[in-house]
């Protein structure tokens, strides 16, 4: 059974770790992000005295992402300023000198569950994270879908209520588009409460579960997937889940035009991943280098 | 060089014709769409006569497109009852004992500027036809994606102008989706006046530009694509793609990570088969079965 070595690099913290072929975390530590320097230098000492056969990579965004690319492993424009243009991939590739594989955090995410969660076995299927920001994870045809960068749906511009027009969602870039309204910032923007403070009852949840039910509509008439998971911080409100679900229906209008798409019990799922899935998603990715 | 049969099926006109590698039309014929039992005996008796090397078959959908499925090539539902779970690529199976393939109709008119016309050599284009309906045509990693039925962006949800919302758009499911607002219809609705009668100079086009443009950054966000190219007859009204590319930049608020995006007139460019793109679709399809 092959040993691999993870990474799951964020804004705030890289976790780094060792684990086996059923994603099982064999040890693992965590690297408050700094510099890119001190960072790396802190994440290699810790992978030099640790045996693995391949390295995988999920880190934050834009990040070139095309293997003919001599800046694959780059982070292109980022607000986090010291990491623009550093090419993670090449410091790793300094001093390992074993298959590494780099790809945006959720579509480690995405291949976690691909691999042991909510989306085994599937050929299409895309997977949001709703937290700080929204991001999406592309599983076309059996293959990550990056195209020219890699998918930034979750800034999909969406119909706004208009009760919601006056105050508005909190992207700089869009201001109203999904992440602005529905990442935990936008809650926070847009009603001045946390997520985790919000009750149950809150019409609030209706508003949230609104949008998130309009972007799987968007999404669905986009790729026409078997599954869309959802998974992040503000999906950890489990009742959300079944909101969600009648508000896709409603906004799809009856514009179902297979099975496949109205069974929203199998068609709208939460991320099965629970115990750290950006480090499991770095473990499949390396495992899947292996294959 | 092949000679290859293209069948363009559409809900008035089933146009067929004969062509070569070079997607020139030797001979062409109009059906028109009545029952499928006698538009498909036409079509028939048609091809009986000619010699082909392989047949394409651009149609309305949805459609089945798995090939592995025992309904490739049935009509699933659609307006068009007497169509309804009726399978073309049986039908024509049975005729001719030839390699066959049946495609989305706005995937082969994407198949066709691949081949000849605005998209040659690209990996990842979208192409989208704005005309009776919105339907939009996915070419990501050099393939199509279909997903589980195929592309249906067309009908995405996007933000309404506040000024737009009394009326509304012409979806009978949706009714603001891209489609019910920018689609002739669509157009014909809201404003009452039919696109070929607006003036040039008229607030109705930049309206309908606007939501275009977000058409693209929802399209440029779902798929990274290296090309967006419209055509359609609303797409005929040359002025339009200019005011598109505008509203385009303008909605997309500086979230251009990559310069390919922001490149505009090479970016989102207009359809360049004009000479009947179906059938040249449905050429280029037959094409394409035979290498």
């Amino acid at each position: 059974m092959a040993i691999v070595a993870g990474i799951e690099g964020g804004g705030t913290k890289f976790i780094c770790g060792i684990g086996n072929e059923k994603g099982e975390i064999l040890d693992s530590i965590r690297i408050e992000t700094t510099s890119p320097t001190e960072t790396m230098d802190k994440i290699i000492n810790y992978f030099q005295c640790k045996n693995f056969e391949a390295i995988g990579v999920g880190v934050f965004g834009p990040i070139e992402l095309d293997r003919d690319s001599e800046e694959y492993g780059t982070i292109l424009s980022t607000p986090k300023i010291q990491w623009q243009q550093y090419n993670i991939y090449k410091t790793l590739k300094e001093h390992f000198n074993r298959p590494i594989v780099i790809e945006h955090d959720v579509n480690a995410a995405l291949l976690g569950e691909l691999t042991w969660g909510a989306a085994q076995g599937l050929r299409n299927a895309i997977y949001y994270t709703v937290g700080t920001g929204v991001g999406a994870g592309l599983w076309l045809n059996n293959q990550f879908h990056h195209g020219e960068l890699h998918g930034e749906i979750g800034h999909m511009l969406i119909p706004v209520l208009e009760e919601d027009t006056p105050k508005g969602g909190s992207c700089p870039f869009h201001k109203n588009c999904l992440e602005g309204l529905v990442s935990g910032p936008g809650i926070y923007h847009r009603f001045g409460i946390k997520g985790e403070d919000i009750p149950q009852e809150s019409p609030i949840w209706d508003n949230v579960a609104h949008y998130i039910g309009i972007a799987c509509v968007n999404t669905t008439l986009a790729y026409a997937p078997q599954r869309i998971i959802l998974g992040g911080g503000v999906m950890n409100q489990e009742f959300l889940l079944k909101k969600i679900q009648e508000h896709y229906l409603d906004a799809l209008g009856g514009y179902g035009q297979k099975k496949i798409f109205i069974d929203v019990e199998n068609f709208i799922v939460p991320a099965q991943l629970h115990n750290d899935p950006g480090l499991m998603g770095a473990f499949a990715l390396a495992n899947k280098i292996l294959l």
